[in-house]
C-alpha cells in the first residue's frame, strides 16, 4: 500500500554548489550499535541525513538506505572524496557490516577513509573546551569509556584508550576531576554513581546526539584537514571486548569439534 | 542506475516494541528553513530521521521521503498518535507547505497536533537550566530571535515574544544578562556583536542540532504530556515577518492590477 506518489526525489546536483567546489564530499556511516547512520556532508555542511534504530535484516537495509540518502542529496557514488567510517567500540556484527561497505566503497574507488571511533565522535563537536569523559552501554554490566581533552574547535584529544569496565571502575578512574562533561548513553549511570560515593562536583550530563553520523562527519573533515586518513585495507575495528564466540570457545563452550 | 539492491527495507513491526506500548508514536516535519528535516519517534525515543538540504523539488519530495521514514521504521500513518508541526518562524512557503501536510495527516485521521516553533525546538533539550536566547538567520539583515528560560527537563519557558531585527537589537534586548546560552544558525553573529560592544561575559555559543525535526520530537512528547495540544484546524504558522507578497502590494510595487 502506497498512500504517497511514487519515485524517488532526485536531489540537485553537486554541481550547483559552486561555493564549496573545493570542499570533499563525505559519507559517513556508523553501524555500531543499533541506532544506524549515515551522512553527507560537503566539508563542514552536513547535506543530508538518516538514522533508524535497525535490528532487523540491518545489512541488507543499509544498502537500499545508503542509495536512498546519495539520491536524496544528489551525489553519486563516483562524487565521494572521502569515507568516513565507525570503528566502534560497538556490537560486532554491526561494526563487520558497516566496515565492510566502507572498505568496499574506498577500495573500488580509490578514496581514502578517515576512521573515527564511537567515542571520539561522541567527544567531538562540544562546545566546551575541557575534560569530555565519554560512556557508552555495552550491556552485560559493562560500560564502553574514554577521557579526552574537548577543544572547541578541532579534534578531542585522548587522555586514556578506550576501556570496557563496571560503571564504578570508570567513575573511579575519573574521580579526581573538577570540572567534567559527561556524553554518551552511559553519561547518565556515572553521574549516578558519582553521586552515590561523594558530594556532586562541577559535572555535566550533555544531551546525546541524535544519530552519530552527524558527528562522525565532522570529524572525518577535521581529519581530512590535517592529513589523518587511512587507506581501506588499513581500516580496523575497534572492539574493546572479545567476541562472544571467542570467549565461549576460549571457556570451551563451542567449537570443542574443531580442537 | 542502481550499484545498489532494489526494493525497500521493510523495518520491524511496532508491535515488537511491547515494553514501550502506552506511549505515543509522534510522527515531527520541520520545513521551516532549507533543511528540511522529519523524525518518527515513541514516547521519548526516536526511531528514525531523515533531513536534507532541500531546495528543488521541496514540496514534491517531501511525500517520497516520508514515506521511505515510515517505511524503515515499520510504522504505518494510521499508527502515529500525534503529529508534530514547526510553526515557524522560518520560509513562508516551506511553512504552508509542511503544515499543509501535517493538517491533512492529522484531519484524516483526526489526530492531535503538537504546535512547535523552530525557536522553541532549538532552546528544548538543553542540559544547562537558564537562560537561552535562540537566533536565527532570517537573511536580509534580520533574525529571528526569542529569549528563554532552559529547563534540563521540561519544556523551555518563553521569556519573550518571537522577533525579526537586526543583530544589534537582538544583543542589545538582551545585553544586561550575565549568563547565557545562544543557540541558532545566528548564535555566532550575536557573540561576535556582543565581544564589539563590551568584555565578553559568561556567554557560551551551544553546537547546533543537525536537524530540527529530532528537537521537534522530544518537544511534541513534553507537550502531549501536559495536554498543550491541538486540533489541525488550529493550526497556525508564525511568519513574524510579512509575506514578499504582501510588503511588495503595500508599496505599490505588484498587484496595482488588483486594486
Amino acid at each position: 500500500m502506497s498512500i504517497f506518489f511514487d519515485g524517488p526525489g532526485k536531489g540537485p546536483s553537486l554541481s550547483n554548489q559552486a561555493d564549496q567546489i573545493d570542499q570533499p564530499v563525505i559519507l559517513s556511516l556508523d553501524t555500531s550499535s543499533r541506532r544506524t547512520s549515515m551522512a553527507l556532508s560537503r566539508g563542514e555542511r552536513l547535506l543530508a541525513l538518516f538514522g533508524a534504530e535497525l535490528d532487523h535484516r540491518r545489512s541488507e537495509r543499509l544498502w537500499y538506505e545508503l542509495e536512498f540518502l546519495l539520491n536524496e542529496a544528489g551525489v553519486e557514488l563516483k562524487d565521494i572524496d572521502l569515507f568516513s567510517a565507525c570503528t566502534g567500540p560497538g556490537g560486532f556484527t554491526g561494526l563487520r557490516v558497516g566496515l565492510a561497505a566502507i572498505k568496499g566503497f574506498a577500495r573500488a574507488g580509490d578514496k581514502k577513509v578517515a576512521a573515527v571511533t564511537s567515542l571520539e565522535a561522541l567527544a567531538c563537536a562540544q562546545d566546551i573546551a575541557g575534560p569530555v569523559l565519554v560512556t557508552v552501554n555495552a550491556h552485560k554490566g559493562e560500560f564502553y569509556a574514554q577521557l579526552f581533552d574537548s577543544r572547541t574547535t578541532g579534534l578531542p584529544v585522548a587522555r586514556s584508550k578506550p576501556s570496557l569496565a563496571s560503571i564504578e571502575e570508570v567513575v573511579a578512574s575519573v574521580n579526581q576531576i573538577e570540572s567534567l562533561i559527561l556524553i554518551g548513553d552511559g553519561a547518565e549511570a556515572a553521574w549516578e554513581r558519582a553521586g552515590q560515593i561523594g558530594p556532586l562536583k562541577g559535572w555535566r550530563v550533555r544531551v546525546q546526539p541524535d544519530f552519530l553520523a552527524g558527528r562522525m562527519a565532522r570529524a572525518a573533515h577535521l581529519k581530512y584537514a590535517r592529513g589523518d586518513l587511512v587507506g581501506a585495507s588499513e581500516l580496523r575495528a575497534i572492539y574493546a571486548r572479545p567476541a562472544d564466540a571467542v570467549v565461549k570457545l576460549s571457556q570451551g563452550l563451542v567449537g570443542k569439534g574443531l580442537r
